[in-house]
């Protein structure tokens, strides 16, 4: 099958290529990088990249912006960092890919462990992670073509520890690699509306 | 107790009222409606509110629009509705009453049950519902001054049936007397993060 990874060169991006690359036709996508280039946030954008590859079997999103920061002086402006990028630029993939895909074809979103345990400094992440997980349960009810919707759930991956391991204590990370197979669960599985927690 | 009910001319807001205003001093708030009018979209506009009304012991928000459509024709513009209003809404509230209400105070917001019993046109209820639910996770763990924030996750409420019952076949309603009960529970009661599910 041709998949679409937006966000390939990525932490997961990366992984989620050498898992799915060893039996699928890989698309890579990013803002700067890849072979096409995309900004999830700019619908027209999106739309763009869809008619740059020509149908596809399955697009994965494994990019998205979230503002960390104390609710004390959170400001909604900086609230509206995730609103706009992690979640309303994977709504724009989705929305996009209902009519891009072939028939059967399937998307792929992701979500974070923080929508379910919060964290100091992660109300924006909290907010953002637990809405993409509404999108997909609302979306797949209404999919049509076959066309299937999957979430996947990390927890903090090991290879991001130096990155972001300050915020985590505590918790379990997962390798790249073992988070990419919930990727393959939905890529190459036939479940629709399902969340794939990977913690 | 001093307590603000922002859209107390509603269905919910209505019973919130009368359930909370047997043992407290209600201030009524509304878009048009009420002692007060806000337009809780407007985070300039809720920061006006606190100012006017002068310190308070909690708020309720009853109040924010969602966008009910099909999914195949959905617009990113018609998508930010629900964002815009009954999210972003809710985020300027908690963010302002976190400094405004008085030490111990209370924030109550709501939600509501497609977001986690998706329902057909129901996709931007089901993203912005569970976004709320994230956030009251979220920002419950970084109160400060003892502020609590609970969250009410009503059903369809019976007196809502002429309007939305088509949406709902099979759905369990309630009335808005039991649903108002969530929301003591969050005024009165001593708990922090919570969600109150009223189905
Ligand atoms: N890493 C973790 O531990 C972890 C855990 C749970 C969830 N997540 C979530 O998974 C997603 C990816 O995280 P990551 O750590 O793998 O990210 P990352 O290493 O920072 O990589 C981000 C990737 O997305 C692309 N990208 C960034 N902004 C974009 C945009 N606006 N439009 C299109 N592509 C864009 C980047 O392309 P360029 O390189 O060209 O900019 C890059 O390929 C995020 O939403 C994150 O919240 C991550
Ligand atoms: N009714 C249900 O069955 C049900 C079930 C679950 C969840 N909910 C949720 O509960 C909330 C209230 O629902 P409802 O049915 O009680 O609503 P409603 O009957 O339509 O009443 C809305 C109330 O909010 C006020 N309001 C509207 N827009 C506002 C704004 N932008 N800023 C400030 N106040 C505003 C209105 O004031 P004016 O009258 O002055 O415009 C009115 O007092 C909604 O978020 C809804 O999604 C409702």
């Amino acid at each position: 099958m041709k998949i679409i990874v937006i966000g390939a060169s990525g932490t997961i991006g990366k992984a989620v290529v050498e898992e799915l690359g060893q039996r699928h036709d890989i698309v890579t996508a990013g803002r700067n990088s890849g072979q096409y280039q995309v900004r999830i946030e700019d619908s027209s954008s999106v739309a763009a990249l869809f008619e740059r590859t020509g149908p596809v079997d399955g697009v994965v999103v494994a990019a998205g912006d979230l503002h960390f920061g104390t609710l004390a002086d959170m400001t909604p402006e900086q609230f509206r960092i995730g609103l706009d990028s992690k979640l309303m630029g994977q709504v724009h993939v989705a929305l996009a890919a209902q009519h891009a895909l072939k028939d059967g074809g399937s998307i792929t979103l992701t979500s974070g462990i923080v929508g379910h345990q919060p964290i100091r400094h992660g109300v924006n992440a909290s907010t953002v992670n637990l809405a993409v997980e509404g999108f997909v349960r609302g979306a797949a009810i209404e999919m049509t073509r076959g066309v299937r919707i999957n979430l996947v759930d990390p927890t903090l991956l090991t290879e991001s520890l130096p990155q972001y391991g300050e915020y985590f204590h505590g918790f379990e990370t997962a390798e790249g690699r073992r988070v990419a197979l919930a990727y393959a669960r939905s890529v190459d599985g036939a479940e629709n509306g399902r969340t794939y927690r990977v913690w």
